[in-house]
């Protein structure tokens, strides 16, 4: 058979590396391009300049079939939010883009901007501008948005070091385990098109796939504390993909101990009873949009007392990503979060 | 027939108002918001940012039979870097995101971004970053452009006033009249795919479609001469809506003389060949991407040598889009530019 001269996309990391390849920076105002979870221009009057975007296509980041249209608004906001979190930064200004569907009508684009607005009055944030065009298939949100460092240090995904603890905020793989429910729920709805979904009793993990919130939080006690993390990213693809992005970012390795990671309640309820494994969930899930990060040792006696992090192991000076499993066992942790061009989960 | 609580959406304008409507400005640094074709922050340490977006949609905004995907990078870059001078700004770094279709390779996509970075080169502009995913059907370009007014003047579109001259740089019609013999050699390779287009003679207006400039070179005159225009915005649906989108913004009119639109020798050649009146491609085209400004007589009488600028008319105290044709007769102007909403043009 004739070999295809052609080469199939295989991961969004490998596809950005042969885009970056020919990318040359001309401005000295450019302290950081492509390579982190937001760009940093140092051209303002004080502090430096933050800017990400992010992208939410309809069948790829969304189903409409279970998306509440003004969650969706309020979630493409978060989502580009926490970019600037996991920078050390502060939110101030959003461009958001629409591609819209000829099923949609201004009603529904009026409920998706309820929650863009919602989300900019909640953070503090201004909607500056953005273009709106007519899609001929599905929705698109696509959103800029910048921040601010405040005169305060930027956090980058390099700078962790050896012996640093792995800390992170809130709790993981509710995002998950909220859109298996919602699955669940659709295939059943499919079958059997007058069944009523109970969804009461999923609020907590429903709300973590339909309505995040963004860790802005986090980077006020940073502030209040004089802490900077030595590095830090947002766990939107899960804590396995994340934490390699650290480590290969910073050359170093991780040693996570798995009686560590946050679960919340609600969520381990849901994992027994969907039969998962919440430590599977909490590194391959994704869409938690929690801060991972590191702290130098004698940062991190100043935040033992804060409830919101939970410290889940500490960076070593070699390569590996490890977990200690409950039992005591090492296990070598292999990346396998979320990417939009492998479209599904293998192993969860 | 019960009648439908949705309304359709029936214009990007209408749709842009609405949404626009519950937007409220927080930040002392958003100097302007929605509404022009550009933002405006005063947070730099010399002059203000300027902030612009626009979205390239498959089916919409370009037919990939047709668009090479090099030039098609290219035109992302250009069609934001024209928004940027419509300020009368600089550009100066772009984020690009993507969404790829899975029948694109890592070659196509390598192809669009040697577009991209050309145009960077070109305008010396900074690729700083942008997100990459699927799509589930076409491809989507979302380019962010950010620009310098360096301690110039900032353009908008509100500032022309009465008998201020309308100016207009380059020519007009060209990209629309591409476009139609795209579609036309289109038509033709689908009902025998063994003809090849023969494109030779159409190289000017192919080129206005499917690669063109962006109008830097307009706001280096600007800058060397010490001019200011009153009002500007770049002609990207076509000269009837977008002069009436400085009309509205500035509470004018305007008078536009039919012969002094400027049209090519090559667009008169091709308008001859497909029975299509250049005037009619000028007004209501789009995609040309040249500068339409307004000048005070004091400083139009400074810039009568540059033949890069064409006067077509001058702005009147009333409210009435005026053209008045080759014969003398005053044409009341109706705003029949691109819309992607509306899709077709329906008087072309």
């Amino acid at each position: 058979m004739k070999k295809s001269p052609f080469t199939p996309i295989s991961s969004e990391a490998r596809l950005i590396k042969q885009i970056t390849k020919h990318t040359k920076i001309k401005h000295e105002s450019t302290k950081k391009g492509i390579g982190d979870d937001a760009a940093v221009l140092g051209s303002l009057k004080n502090g430096e300049q933050l800017l990400s975007t992010d992208m939410l296509i309809e069948g790829v980041h969304f189903d409409p079939a279970y998306t509440p249209l003004g969650h969706l608004g309020y979630k493409s906001i978060i989502v580009n939010i926490s970019d600037i979190c996991s920078m050390n930064g502060v939110p101030t200004h959003v461009l958001v883009s629409l591609g819209v569907p000829n099923k949609y009508s201004t009603e529904h684009i009026e409920e998706l901007y309820s929650g863009v607005h919602k989300a900019c009055q909640n953070y503090n944030i201004d909607l500056i501008g953005g273009d709106t065009t007519s899609s001929p298939t599905g929705l698109i949100i696509s959103v800029t948005i910048f921040g601010d460092s405040e005169d305060r240090p930027i956090t980058y995904r390099h700078g962790a070091g050896s012996n640093d603890i792995l800390l992170v905020s809130g709790s993981l793989g509710g995002a998950y385990l909220g859109l298996q429910i919602l699955e669940r729920e659709k295939e059943i709805f499919n079958k059997n098109n007058k069944s009523q979904p109970v969804l009461d009793k999923y609020q907590h993990v429903l709300e973590r796939q339909l309505k995040p919130e963004a860790r802005t939080d986090a980077i006020s006690i940073f502030k209040e504390l004089k802490i900077t993390p030595t590095s830090m990213i947002d766990i939107s693809d899960g804590l396995s993909s994340d934490v390699a992005h650290i480590c290969s970012s910073s050359n170093v390795g991780v040693k996570i101990f798995e009686d560590k990671i946050p679960i919340s309640k609600e969520s381990q309820r849901v994992c027994e009873e969907l039969q998962i494994s919440p430590t599977i969930c909490a590194l391959h899930g994704g869409e938690d949009y929690e801060l991972l990060f590191t702290l130098s040792p004698k940062d991190y006696s100043k935040i033992t007392h804060i409830e919101e992090f939970a410290p889940i192991g500490h960076v070593t000076s070699g390569s590996d990503i490890e977990l200690v499993s409950k039992l005591g066992e090492p296990i070598s942790l292999i990346d396998e979060g979320w990417d939009s061009f492998l479209r599904k989960k293998q192993n969860i």
